[in-house]
């Protein structure tokens, strides 16, 4: 799969001087800086790539996607920066967060920037039709809507352990799924395709976006340390409902793993054992399954578009969600 | 004047309305409440009306103008609700503030989703052409990046007594004229005016924005404790560049008014002693005269308008700006 962290490499050059020459108008120096700041902390640029992407293999132009492309990476910094404030986040991309570096109140601030900057990019892309514009702006602020719903569910989980699946599916969909969906939606748009190809992108987004948090929740279990960066099991250390917690409390009937998710400091013992209950109900498996579930028919959804090699990379993406190991 | 409050008042049934129905939609309810809560505070919806009325005195319909005028409105409460969290000012519209009710954390997405919701709402509108709401957008979404840089500025000031005129003038352009100024051209836009009424309008909105920050510098010193709802000269105790206070810096020789600003706790006396002193160096007056030109110029852009009872509104909104008294 090193081959599609290459050919996002190929994308990100245009996305970083588009979004450099769009911020480079802020004043003052401390707002730019701050705004600035994590654009350059070296992001996957998955989402505008998936734009480009989404743009050719409708049979557009790269370029015509460009912008929102931009725009997108932008909002997604802009949550990145307000929800590591709320989270209390200090650490985003190995460097410190910008409320660490400038404060909450500027930090608050250039999140608020990059969104209003987002925007006027969007509206301002060239070489497409205003109704194009319109449309793709009106997929993306659809987009910032659930975002911040999908947070606020989030935080409303906290001190919670009687989450739903549908709940939790809603939330993820919201936080993380919605922007991926309007990616690729956005990238239809711009690359003039019609309504049903226009709805199918997003749907392929939609579904590429689940896999990606679910697989999220499965490797905090699955991988090693030395790989994910983190301890595992930290989720369940912190009691979070994720997935594999929620299908796990619903499987098992003793109050074991409850006690554990409930508990405020948990050896790794502790943490063991409840990954062993959550593997003996099937829950891990239930979650791996439900996200390549989600990768196949996200795979499937792409045999509307004619054969192409961006065709192939999107397919390709669908896949490295499952395949990465970080 | 208790004709253009009167005005103001047979607009805003319709935008609370159109505001009303746009957030209805919000989940989960701790969002949607919050989101909502300063909408429904008793505004006085000066901006919104003023894209309805511009609408209308350039030959449009208000209908026409009504999204964009509830969409800056949300923009409005969108910047009061983040900056209340950033100057940690506990009450709004004689409520406790949004942060205070429900936390800095529901605060910040609170604004975020009034924000979303500003551009999604704009970007809807009906019975104008994709052009129009383009426009109009990109005119919104200016006035936002404006309105984070001024917030930005006014941070900087603090701690400083050298500020300049023109730095003081950008600064209240970007925070408060920007928004004033993008609700008339919105108005002008969606009103179907051509390019140089638009620019007209702006401008005319550019010029009552300044002379209403000016005003609000002017009363702090000239108002009375019981009409303000807050001391006299407080601006002065609490060390505020104002424009009041940039001007009496730069006319008077000794360094008495430098170090009363500069003091942490003055007694109502030497408060008194510094209104003395701009008083008489002229400072008062100078901004007095500073709005009241601005006014004067924004009545006269009006003249491009053929006469209407909507242009006289215009015209009587300038002069209102002037006579508040609180």
């Amino acid at each position: 799969m090193s081959d599609v962290k290459e050919v996002l490499g190929t994308y990100s050059g245009d996305i970083t001087k588009t979004i450099e020459d769009e911020l480079s108008t802020i004043t003052p120096d401390n707002l730019a800086e701050a705004s600035v700041y994590l654009t350059r902390a070296g992001g996957k640029m998955l989402r505008p790539a998936l734009t480009l992407i989404t743009a050719e293999a409708v049979g557009g132009k790269r370029e015509s996607a460009l912008k929102a492309g931009a725009a997108i990476e932008l909002i997604h910094t802009f949550s990145l920066i307000h929800d590591d404030i709320m989270d209390q986040d200090d650490m985003r991309r190995g460097m410190p967060s910008v409320h660490k570096v400038w404060g909450d109140d500027v930090a608050i601030l250039a999140g608020d920037t990059l969104f209003s900057k987002a925007f006027e990019i969007i509206i301002g892309s060239e070489g497409t039709s205003s109704d194009q514009n319109n449309k793709a702006l009106a997929t993306v602020a659809d987009a910032c809507v659930k975002i911040c719903e999908g947070q606020a569910l989030d935080m409303g989980f906290e001190e919670r352990f009687d989450v739903t699946e549908d709940e939790y599916m809603e939330m993820i969909f919201k936080k993380t799924g919605a922007l991926i969906a309007a990616a690729t939606k956005a990238g239809a748009i711009m690359g003039g395709a019609d309504d049903e190809v226009i709805d199918a992108m997003y749907e392929y987004g939609r579904l590429i976006g689940l896999a990606f948090q679910i697989q999220d929740d499965y490797l905090d279990l699955a991988s090693d340390e030395e790989t994910l960066g983190k301890p595992i099991g930290s989720d369940i250390g912190k009691g979070k409902m994720t997935i594999i917690a929620i299908k796990g409390l619903a499987s098992v009937e003793d109050d074991r793993l409850l006690e554990i998710l409930k508990a405020e400091n948990n050896s790794q013992d502790e943490i063991d054992e409840a990954i062993e209950i959550l593997t003996n109900c099937g829950a891990i498996e239930y979650a791996r399954n439900l996200a390549l579930e989600s990768v196949d028919k996200a795979k499937q959804v792409l045999e509307i578009l004619d054969d192409s090699s961006s065709k192939q990379v999107l397919s390709d993406i669908a896949d490295f969600v499952l395949e990465r190991s970080a």
